[in-house]
């Protein structure tokens, strides 16, 4: 049985007063699906339940309908299942989106195959105001066209250091969402995006996260949770992470020298009884 | 630009009162990636900003960083988009999830191909009550050990006819909180699993409610939209499917005739003035 929480420190920024305070997250790590001896599919999924899951993804796949159909299932190490087929199974063709080593990869290999394969530590001495990052997902929403209609759309947007939209795209996957503003960046020549801060609708996974670094984007903020492995790529990358940002607060994961704290509001005259 | 919205009737359930009405969904389509001749991925996306979509995956894979890294991209048709890489640039390895064909596959096509796999058309006579549809939200979230101390983590959750939990599973990744609980179905000789109801804690996608259909589950039911591809593939495979169950009333999208009325409450004794 796997860890399915596990503790980060974080900054909650909130009314122009930053509070240092250790918060739980869902674990993110790797598993590799290994099928008749072939690396077939890494997810990227909270441990615990591994055989299950990897029974459950060769049934959605078709290969497996019946206990007959697998003479065995075991895990090899933290990350890895193997799961041996019935003779008369023909597996699923391989589809690994990462380099995986012989052993199995873990969240450490993941973060450092996205830092070596972007070459450059994020960089951008400019600091934002926690007043603007507070106000992103209002403005993200504002500028989704269809969100309101289906409830089915995520959304992500680039914004200006000043908090104004620049590229805002739809999609029933975040991660598509993501894919076309950082698509938009490139075709106007503004990779790597050091000037944009980018706004999820959704929660902030390793692959999320990944595409921020990618595209060389300082901050990544999102409206929900992030996991243990993005806030871990956040900080070896040098990216900042925002999340929970809702109601004029958030907070801050990862590079929070880059928020510039809004002045506190002068405090309120007593109430009169 | 494609299309983010489409329409689809569904029948809304409240108070035991069932309404007939039509819907906007977000519109969900596959999208090929061709890279140098070569199909590489399919995402399953909404169309609109398909070159950015292709070109921003390729950024995030770490193959394309400037514009001169891309010759040119162009859309083949409606739902594959065909880029040429400069020679230098070695392209991403293929990962293809589902069988193609030579032109792109489309929405039709990847309910064909479940609808095939599965080979049986999902039956079971039994109908469940809407009270208990109303109520499994609910359930699952009370089942859940560790959402509410990170926020961050999807469930799904197996339920008898009656709403008796079987297997309440969660994950950072909806899909694979689902096929958790489908391969414990297996590891219990319990597929095809058609005296049970599925519940999950996010929206109803093409890839939930496929994964459904393969493990022979009667009932989806999300707690937030489906898309326009989950509905057209629960209609077509005999699945029924439930958005937007929420406060004790929901939305039925495909297979209503499984669903049993609750009687409506006894009309409300006028209130004293």
């Amino acid at each position: 049985m796997g860890r399915l929480v596990d503790r980060r420190r974080m900054t909650r920024l909130r009314d122009g007063v930053a509070t240092e305070v250790v918060d739980q997250l869902a674990v993110e790590e790797p598993l590799t699906i290994r099928v008749n001896g072939v690396d077939t599919t890494t997810t990227m999924r909270t441990p615990g339940h591994d055989i299950e899951l990897a029974l459950g993804w060769l049934v959605s796949e078709g290969t497996v309908h019946t206990p007959q159909d697998v003479i065995g299932a075991i895990a090899c190490d933290e990350n890895t299942v193997e799961v041996r087929l019935a003779s008369k199974l023909i597996p699923p063709a391989p589809r690994l989106t990462m380099t995986s080593s012989a052993c199995g990869i873990c969240g450490a290999d993941s973060i450092t195959e996205v830092v070596t394969r972007r070459g450059t530590v994020l960089g951008n001495a400019a600091r934002v105001s926690s007043t603007v990052i507070a106000a992103l997902p209002d403005r993200l929403r504002a500028a989704q066209s269809a969100f309101d209609r289906t409830g089915g759309l995520h959304a992500a947007g680039l914004f200006t250091f000043d908090g104004d939209p620049v590229c805002i795209r739809e999609d029933v996957g975040r991660h598509n969402a993501v894919d076309k503003v950082v698509g938009w960046a490139l075709q106007h020549e503004a990779l790597p995006a050091s000037e944009w801060l980018l706004q999820v609708s959704a929660r902030a996974s390793f692959e999320l996260t990944q595409k921020a670094v990618m595209a060389g984007i300082p901050m990544l903020a999102a409206v929900s949770a992030p996991s243990t492995l993005a806030v871990d790529l956040a900080r070896e990358s040098g990216l900042t992470l925002v999340g929970f940002s809702r109601n004029d607060s958030f907070n801050c994961y990862a590079g929070v020298e880059r928020i510039r704290l809004a002045e506190a509001a002068a405090p309120r005259a007593a109430q009169p009884h």
